[in-house]
């Protein structure tokens, strides 16, 4: 159904080389005939993977020379700035509802013809048609279904499809730990209100999604915002001193894989130190992993929870941002927690519909979700790069930036002096809808950057708009 | 689609008649030849009608004589205990998830053949065949619903619809002011975060809805238990007198139709009351509307909110006893917490995916719902009569029974010296299940009471049970 022709596994195969720098500016790429035999494909599909990669602007050809990779404008950009390694500021309550709700209501108002702000896809990358059948297909199944109450916990062949695949990302789960939430919010506060009470102090990366700091405030919980890189995820040493010097931790929130907004993947041993530094110092650990599936690489990323020993780490994750944005479908796996989260979600909202689980479990039960997930990786990198690239070709002088191995957003570093407020409003004024910087921590601190989504074809009129938003920053400065 | 026969309708009008006590025991129903004259019916029309209501118990016919209305054996039963009318115990906090959970997975992990512990409805009540179909036509009509993120607050069709419909209860929402939910459990707990906060009082019904106790467990808010009549619903003076008494109250939660587990409806004038008393004392009045649907009178019952005149009462309603128990579809309008409660709903699970929405706005805009209520009405008063009638011939003497005009259970009293947890020990070692009084309240004052679903046809095999049920409790006595 999603299988890419041959060209394009090849085409994407080589941009990966070049990504990685196997294969680097200026270097040639391997031949036509090369490719051929290499590859054992026909002379047309060779010519058809140089002409792809040239046509994205990813190799050049010389005149009887062949192919050679292109110097990439966002190789001239700087890294986004790390954070100085430091003491964080001390647990705050959250204040940020109000701010994040001015900022969508403004969004929201304007007339927008080129929305950036979010972090979901265009339909287009998502397989409706399929989903749309197999809901047709359960209806069928199930012609009782709405005559009966819910399952208790969620729809069984769910769990049990949800336990399979969490195989990949290293974790032994049995369906029996899997519990069915209305998105991954659902069960980050499920998460929060099990391990912790009003005023207790939530530990959280700092950028970071707004969404969860938006649960805390309504929780009446403090968030105590930890550093965190673009490139290493939330910083350890941080987390640690704050441990040290202030009011005890009740949980850490972290997104260990392609974080929301910085793309950032923690090493692998960055995972395990921090499991095990939650295990020995009682806190809990709450994981979201929702944006694994969008890994530029097929190989899974491993779970926190996959170094879990005693039941510490909480699991959240959804299907969102990878298969279902019009789907409301999350899960918890809440280890030690697990009865407190079950009486917690059963007075909170009950068990969810049964309607969209059965049509995702048929769904991700055959080969065709493994299919849509390389399809969704492709676009969602291809997107990706193209927007990175237009950043580096067009905006101002100073501007940082790095591009992430997943994700449906891009988190800018405008140049010194550029507020996200003003370049907010500026933009809307364009009719360019984007996510300020000051959206993703109770502080200030990030108003010099801007989130922009990736989850767009890169087309003409975004090619124009994407200039339109560098001269709002260029004014800005 | 569900149009009844004549017969059955004209049977209907009669036995509500003989219900109502407008025929009485004894009396002469009108013959054959009036009926034919009064309703324009054939003679073989008439004859069914009468001939229905004799198969039904409700008439004898005696030789030469023509139809007699049958003495009632529930006539013979005495109505359910009034409260003492007297100061409320203090407000305690919610100890009841434990006894709760026991009892029903006590009840699970028995082999039941019948199953009279639940408040909904066999999935025969339900139209799930036209609900089906609107729902397949929705997903054709939106072939990328699950690609497109939900609608914010809830499908514009079908808010508009919920609005127009409680023009009935004689509220004037706008489609703008009402919110969708997961049900009516997810309206009620974003109702109680809105107006309290963990350790404050909220006033309940007693004997009352479990659900709600268990809401108030997991928000760590304290229960303060009202005197709640069979006939007339929660005690006005009791909660008065709590209120000049002990601690500031937060909120009181109320259903005002219908109650469960009571069947009480509040009068008109006790609903006046309530509403400027909570206003003047500036306490949230928060109404559970789920069971005004179940009415055996077609003329809708009134709504607390229709006495609203400052947003200070925060109606909650869902369609899961009425239309549809698979569909999690809930609603809350709420007054003055209008915009808190937006936030919390968005911080706490975000809007509800849109797809039974989009069926069920469809249904309710037809003719449809109508049609399905009316008989929905029609079965389960039948059911309810039928139940109430068995009991009043099989249950020991000294059983209670007020018959409510609507719901889905019943409410028994049993003799003196009867404990429930006894008896729903018993029952289930014979294949039943029951909801024990127990249940209904954070003391043990209802101990002496069950709970009987009326949601399901009085089949032989049910017959059957109650009769053993009956042993069951006469053997407890």
């Amino acid at each position: 159904m999603h299988t890419e022709p041959l060209y394009r596994q090849l085409a994407s195969h080589y941009l990966h080389a070049i990504q990685a720098g196997t294969l680097r500016p200026g270097e040639r790429m391997p031949s036509v005939r090369v490719l051929m035999q290499r590859h054992d494909v026909s002379l047309s599909t060779a010519l058809q993977v140089c002409r792809h990669l040239e046509s994205r602007g990813v190799l050049e050809a010389r005149p009887r020379s062949g192919y050679f990779v292109r110097p990439q404008a966002r190789a001239g950009l700087a890294p986004a700035s790390e954070p100085v390694a430091a003491l964080p500021d001390p647990a705050r309550y959250v204040g940020i509802h109000q701010r994040v709700s001015d900022i969508v209501a403004r969004g929201q108002a304007a007339t927008v013809h080129t929305n950036l702000s979010g972090a979901s896809g265009a339909p287009g990358l998502y397989p409706t048609e399929p989903l749309k059948n197999a809901a047709i297909r359960a209806l069928r199944q199930h012609p009782d279904l709405f005559g009966q109450g819910v399952p208790t916990l969620g729809v069984p062949e769910f769990r049990a499809v949800i336990a399979k695949r969490a195989l990949a990302a290293r974790m032994n789960l049995s369906a029996d730990e899997v519990l069915i939430t209305q998105g991954c919010i659902e069960a980050l506060n499920l998460a929060l209100r099990a391990v912790a009470q009003p005023g207790d102090v939530i530990a959280v990366e700092s950028p970071g999604f707004y969404g969860l700091l938006q649960v805390l405030e309504s929780l009446g919980m403090r968030a105590l915002e930890i550093p965190t890189s673009p490139q290493t995820g939330i910083s350890l040493e941080a987390l640690e001193l704050a441990a040290q010097t202030y009011d005890r931790i009740a949980g850490v929130v972290v997104v260990p894989n392609l974080q929301n907004p910085l793309g950032a993947v923690m090493p692998e041993a960055h995972k395990e130190r921090l499991v095990r530094w939650c295990a020995a110092q009682g806190i809990a650990l709450i994981e979201d992993d929702t944006y694994s599936g969008t890994h530029n690489d097929e190989a899974p990323l491993s779970a926190l929870k996959s170094w879990d020993r005693d039941g510490g780490v909480i699991h959240c994750a959804s299907l969102h941002k990878t298969l279902a944005p019009g789907m409301r479908l999350g899960w918890i796996s809440a280890g030690r927690w697990h009865a407190r989260v079950e009486m917690l979600k059963f007075t909170q909202s009950r068990p969810n519909e049964a309607l969209s689980q059965l049509a995702v479990a048929d769904f991700m039960a055959s080969g065709a979700y493994d299919r849509h997930l390389r399809r969704l990786r492709v676009m969602l990198r291809d997107q990706r790069e193209q927007l990175a690239e237009a950043i580096a070709t067009c905006f101002p002088a100073g501007t940082r930036l790095s591009v992430p191995n997943g994700g449906l957003g891009l988190w800018i570093e405008m140049p010194q002096g550029c507020s996200s407020a003003t370049v907010f409003d500026a933009a809307l004024r364009e009719g360019i809808r984007i996510a300020p910087g000051l959206m993703f921590s109770n502080s200030n601190r990030f108003d010099g950057f801007i989130r922009l989504s990736c989850g767009f074809p890169y087309t003409r009129a975004l090619d124009q708009a994407l200039r339109r938003l560098a001269d709002v920053v260029r004014r800005a400065g």
